[in-house]
C-alpha cells in the first residue's frame, strides 16, 4: 500500500529560484503562533477538556466540507451520521470506511491536504486512505484519541494557538468562556463572537420567539424597535466584557441601509405581529445592520460580514438533516452600492472596523480592494468556505494586492469546526503566502527583507490589527 | 518561407520539473480514443461517406470561430461563402487567401492552434498560413481530400474516434443514424442529441409551426400542453431508441421553474394563439424546461445546458447571413437560484444527470463547483466555446478542483462543426489537464501515481459517467 | 539604510527559458517611443514650459493613487495638501514624509513601482523611502526640479514621448493646445480629448448652466434637444480640428439606446426645466451617448467607453475635498446587451471606432474580447486605474487574446496626472506584455519571429490603429 508522507516543500512555487526564496519567507514563520480571530470550535471542549470520542465524530460527521463531497458520490448522509442520525460504533466505522474508499474524489482538494497532514503530523500515520487501509487508519487514531496527549487543551497547547475565536449566539451565557477565564490551569485564549443573524430576520418564522428571548436575557423589552436596539447593546456589551473582539453577520445580501424612523418602526411593528412580507423583512433586516453598525462605531467591536450564501439548497435534505451539511451554494454579491450608507455614516469613525469576507471572487479586484484601499475601516477577508484552497489563496493575492497592498487584509481566519485541521489550514496559507511574496522578489517587486517582513506581518499584525487583538 | 513545424512539448509548463512530468502524464492519455459528447458534425457526412469538396467549404466556411474574426478585420463574411452566398471555385481560393492573409490575427487564440495541427497532422502541410503560401496550402489539401484517406469514415478511423454525438432537431427522423447503425461496414459510434430549444420559446414567430410539426411527427396533438408534453416524451424516447444519451438546452437564463398547473395552461393556451408576451414567453419556457427536467429523471437522458448567450447581435449580418456566423455574445448568467427548483425537486433522484456549461467564468468557483460538490446530478461542464482555449482551460481546472474534484466534472466536449479540428480540440484538452495535473505533482499536492490515474479518468471516466456512455 | 536599484529583470518572468525569451522581447521595444492616447496631464505644463515648484505638488498631493492608500492608513487627505488645502513649505515637506514613511503600505502596488523607478530612473536618487530618508529624497528632487533638465518639455523629449493626449471639457478654448501647434520651437504632439460626461447628466443640478454655457460657446441655441445636438456637433468638430481624435465617457452604466424623437424631445425640455427625475435622466444620458455615436461615426472621433465608477463614494470626503481624491470604487458592469443598440446601429459603420474599458475584470472574455472578435469597430481597451497593475495586466492578455488575439485590443494608455510617472507605466506594460509573450513561445504558441513582430505591434501598430493616430 502507497505510505503517505508530507512533502516539505509542499505548495511552494515549481520553479527553483523562487522555490529557493519562498523555503526562506516559509521558514521565518512556520512556526509562529497560530491566531484565530473567526472559527466554530465548541468552547466546551477546551473548557471541559473531556477526551474525543471517535475518529468519525471528530472528523467526519461534523465536516460538511468532507461530507458534501461524498453525498455527492452518491453516499447517504445518514451513513455518515449527519443530522442527528446516530451511528452505533460499527456504524462510525463503516462511515470512516466509506471516506476512505471515495479518497480519491478528494484530489486536488484542500481537504484531501489537510487530512493528509492531519493523519500524518497529528497521528504519526502513514498510510494513504482507501478500503484498504481505512480500518488501520480508524484504529489508530481511536488508539491515540484515548491518550491524554489527544485531549482538547493538550492539542491547543501542540498546535500553537495563542487565540481562537469561537461562534455564538446573542443569548448564550459564554459560560464556556467565563470557565475558561476563571481557571487558573488555563493559559490560553478563547475568545466569543458575537453572532446576531437570526435576530435580524423579522420575516422568517423563528423570529418573534427569539426576539422575546433576547429581551429576556438582555431584561429590556423587545416590544419595540428601541428595545431592541438596547437588548442588543446589552448582549454586545456582555460578550465584549468576557473577550469578544467582533461580530459576525451573514445574510442573503451585503446590504446596510437605514430607514427612515418612523418606517422602521411601523416594519418593526409589523414584523412583531409576524405580518411583513419578505421585501418588508429585508428591508427591516437592512436597517437592523445599520445599527449594528452604529453600536459597532460606539462599542468598537470589529464588524464581520460573510455575505450571499443559499443557505439549504435542498429543502428535501434540509428537512432530513438540517442546517450546515454542504448544500448552502454561494451567489453574486454586490459591495460597492450595498455597503455605501454604512461608510458614508461610519467608513471613517476612528472606532469602527469591518472585515468584508466573500465567496464571490469578482469583487476583489473591482469592489474590496477598491474599498480597502480608501476607507482606513475597511479590510479584505481571507478567501472563506469554498474557497480557502491554494488556488483560491494565490488569485486572492494578486487580485487584491495590486489595489490594496498587504496591509489593507485580514491574515488568515480557518472559520473551522475541524479542531485537528486548525494547524494544516494555517500551514496552508503561511505555505501559500510565502509562494506569492517568493514570486515577488523573483521578479523583483519586493527585496527579500520587505518580503520577509511582510510574511511575518500576514501571520501576526494583519489579524491583529484587523481584529483588535 | 518560414517552416511550420509542431513542437513535441507544445502547451506543456515551462518550468523543467513540470514539463517533465507533463510529459509523463501527456504520454499516458495522447493516444486514448476520442470520445466526443456534444458536437456539430453532420450526421451525413458519415453515412455518406462523400469526399470533401474543397479546403474552403470544408475548413472555412462553416467554422465561425475563423469567420468571426476575419470579418472583424473588415473581411465581408459574403467573400468568405457565409450564409449561403455561394463560392466560385475561384472565390473560394480567393475566400482560402483571405484567411491564408489575415493569419496573424489568431495569434494566440487556438484557432492558431488547432488549425496548424491540421495542417501538419492531417496533411502534412510545413509552410506557415500567409498570402505568399495560400495558393500552395490550398492546392496541397485539395489533392488529399480527393483521395480515399481523406473521407469522412477514414478520418473518423485515423482520429480514433470512439463515440461521437451530433445535435439534432427533436422531429428530425435521425435516418443518418439509422443508417450508420444499420450499416455493417460501419464500426463506430454516432449518436443524435436531443436539442428542443426551438420548441421552447413561445414568444417567437415561428413557435406555432414548430409545435404543429412537433404533434405530426409525434402523431400527437400539441393543441394542450399536456400533448406537448406527450409529443416531447415521445421524441426523446425515440431519440433515446436510436442511441442519444443527452439533451441540450440553450437560452438565454438559466432559470428552471414549474408554473402552477393552471397558470401553464393558460400561457400554453395563449402561446398558441400568438398572444403571449415576451415574459410570459420566458415564464412558459421555464415551465416547459421544468418538464424536461421531469421526463430526464423518467428517460434517464442526460440534460447538459449551455445558456446566457445573446444570439445574433447584430440584426443587419443576421438577415443577411442568418445564424451562427460568430455574432453571438455571452452574458452573465446565475445558477444558483436559476437552477434551486429543477435540483429541488430531481437533483437527487436516482436516474438525473445534468451538465452545466458556461462561458461566464465566474460562477466556476462561486456556483458550478459548490452545486456538484455537492449534488450526485451534477457534473461541471468543460469550457465551452469561446472559452475551449488553452489559458481559459487552465482557469477553469483551478477555479473548479478545489472545490469539487476532478471526478464531479464533464470531461472534454469539442462542441465543433469542424470535423478536421477534432483531434486537435482533444489534444489541446489532454496537455492542458497533462500541465494542471503536474503542477499539482510538482507542488505535492498528488502523487505521480494519482496524477496518473486521474489523467486518464478525465479522458475515459469523466465523460462515460457524465454521459452515461 | 538600504540603497534602492532597480534590477533590469523587474516584473519578467522567473523561470530561466521564459525570462530570456522575455528579455529578448523587451530589449526589442524598450526604447521605443512612448504613445500615449489617453491621459490628464495639463498641457498648460508643456505650453508654458514652467518648471514644477516641489517635490509634493508634482508627485503626492495631485496622484489619488497615492492618497487614497495615506487615507486608508489613518492619514488626513487634508495634510497632503489634498482639495486646495493649501501647504506651507514644512507642510509639503511634512506630507511628503508621510508618503515616506507609510511606504511600506505601497509593497505589492504598481505605486511602489512607479515611484521607484521615478527616483531612480528620473531623479537618480537611490536610497528606499523612508521617515529616516524622506528629508534626503524631498531635497533631492527639489534641486533637480529647479534645473532646466526637469522642466516639463525637457522631461517629455527625456521620456522619448511620441503623442500625448490631454482630457479636456467641450467647452475649452484648447488655448494650451492652439498654443503649442503654433511654437515653432515645439516638436510634439499634444492633441486634445473630448470628455463631454457632465452635458450628458440631465438630472444633475449642474447640468442647465453647463448646456446654457454649450450653447454660448458653440453658438447654437440649445433650448432644444436639436440645438445640443447640433452644439456638440460644433465643439466636437473643433477639438478635431485642433487635433483631437477621440472622445471620452464615464458613465454610472454603459448603456447606449435611442429613445423614440418625441420621449427625447419630451425629456430634454423637461430636463432644461430642471424636472427630470433621476430614471428619466438615465433614459435621456443613454439617448444622448447614442447620439454622441451617431456623431462619431459622422466625423470618426474614436470613441472610449470607461463606465461602471460610483464616483465621490464617501459624502463627507467629497464635501471636504471634492472629487477625484480616491474615494471612487467600481461597480459591476454589463455591456453585452448595453452597446446592443449602438453596434446594432454603427457596429459596422466604416468610420466608427470605439474603444471599451473596464475595471471589473469579468468582462475581458465574457463580452469583450467577444464583441471585439466580430465587430470591426471594437477594441478592447487596455486595464485601467486601479488594474493597471502588473498581475492584472496578466490577467488581461490571458483572458482576452485567445478569442479576440492582439489586433483587437487598445494597445496601453497611461490614464494619469501624474506625468514623471508616464515612462515607469508604460515599461511596466512593456515588461509583462514580453513576459506574456515569451510564455507563448516557451510553450510553443508562438514563434519567436511572431512574438517578436507582436511584442512591437503591442507599442506601436495596436495604439495608432485603436486611436486613429
Amino acid at each position: 500500500m502507497p505510505s503517505l508522507t508530507l512533502h516539505p516543500d509542499r505548495l511552494l512555487p515549481a520553479d527553483p529560484t523562487t522555490r529557493r526564496i519562498a523555503r526562506k519567507l516559509y521558514a521565518a514563520v512556520r512556526d509562529l503562533p497560530i491566531i484565530s480571530p473567526h472559527g466554530h470550535v465548541p468552547p466546551q471542549w477546551l473548557a471541559d477538556d473531556v477526551p474525543f470520542t471517535d475518529p468519525t465524530s471528530l472528523l467526519l460527521t461534523p465536516d460538511h466540507y468532507m461530507t458534501r463531497m461524498l453525498h455527492a458520490q452518491g453516499v447517504s448522509l445518514a451513513d455518515l451520521g449527519v443530522g442527528g442520525h446516530e451511528l452505533t460504533d460499527v456504524g462510525r466505522r463503516e462511515a470512516f470506511r466509506l471516506l476512505c474508499t471515495h479518497w480519491k474524489a478528494y484530489r486536488g482538494t484542500p481537504v484531501k491536504f489537510w487530512l493528509e497532514s492531519e493523519l500524518v503530523d497529528v497521528f504519526g500515520i502513514d498510510v494513504v486512505p482507501s478500503a484498504a487501509t481505512a480500518d488501520h487508519i480508524y484504529d489508530a487514531i481511536q488508539a491515540a484519541l484515548s491518550t491524554p496527549d489527544f485531549r482538547p487543551r493538550a492539542l491547543y497547547e501542540r498546535f500553537g494557538i495563542e487565540v481562537l475565536a469561537t461562534t455564538d449566539d446573542p443569548c448564550d451565557d459564554l459560560a464556556h468562556h467565563r470557565s475558561l477565564a476563571q481557571d487558573p490551569s488555563w493559559h490560553g485564549r478563547v475568545v466569543p463572537t458575537f453572532r446576531p443573524d437570526k435576530y435580524l430576520e423579522p420575516a422568517t418564522p423563528a423570529w418573534n420567539g427569539l426576539v422575546d428571548r433576547l429581551g429576556d436575557v438582555a431584561g429590556v423589552d423587545t416590544g419595540t424597535l428601541a428595545g431592541w436596539v438596547r437588548a442588543m447593546a446589552e448582549r454586545r456589551s456582555y460578550f465584549g466584557a468576557n473577550g469578544a473582539v467582533s461580530t459576525d453577520h451573514s445574510h442573503r445580501d451585503a446590504r446596510v441601509e437605514p430607514l427612515e424612523p418612523h418606517e422602521a418602526e411601523r416594519l418593526y411593528a409589523a414584523a412583531r405581529q409576524a405580518t411583513v412580507t419578505p421585501d418588508e423583512g429585508d428591508a427591516l433586516r437592512r436597517h437592523l445592520m445599520f445599527e449594528q453598525a452604529r453600536m459597532a462605531a460606539e462599542d468598537g467591536l470589529v464588524m464581520t460580514l460573510h455575505p450571499a450564501v443559499r443557505r439549504n439548497h435542498h429543502g428535501p435534505t434540509a428537512e432530513a438533516y438540517g442546517a450546515d451539511v454542504g448544500a448552502d451554494i454561494p451567489m453574486a454579491v454586490e459591495f460597492t452600492n450595498a455597503l455605501q450608507p454604512m461608510l458614508e455614516a461610519f467608513g471613517t469613525a476612528p472606532n469602527f472596523q469591518l472585515v468584508l469576507f466573500t465567496i464571490d471572487e469578482t469583487v476583489y479586484s473591482r469592489e474590496l480592494a477598491p474599498l480597502a484601499g480608501f476607507y482606513p475601516s475597511v479590510y479584505v477577508g481571507a478567501p472563506w468556505w469554498f474557497i480557502d484552497a491554494p488556488d483560491a489563496i494565490a488569485r486572492y493575492r494578486r487580485a487584491v494586492t495590486e489595489t490594496a497592498g498587504f496591509s489593507r487584509t485580514s491574515g488568515f481566519i480557518d472559520d473551522t469546526r475541524a479542531f485537528l485541521s486548525i494547524p494544516a489550514r494555517h500551514d496552508t496559507n503561511r505555505r501559500m503566502d510565502s509562494g506569492f511574496l517568493a514570486e515577488l522578489v523573483a521578479d523583483h517587486r519586493l527585496t527579500m527583507d520587505e518580503a520577509l517582513e511582510t510574511a511575518v506581518d500576514l501571520v501576526v499584525t494583519c489579524p491583529r490589527e484587523a481584529f483588535k487583538l
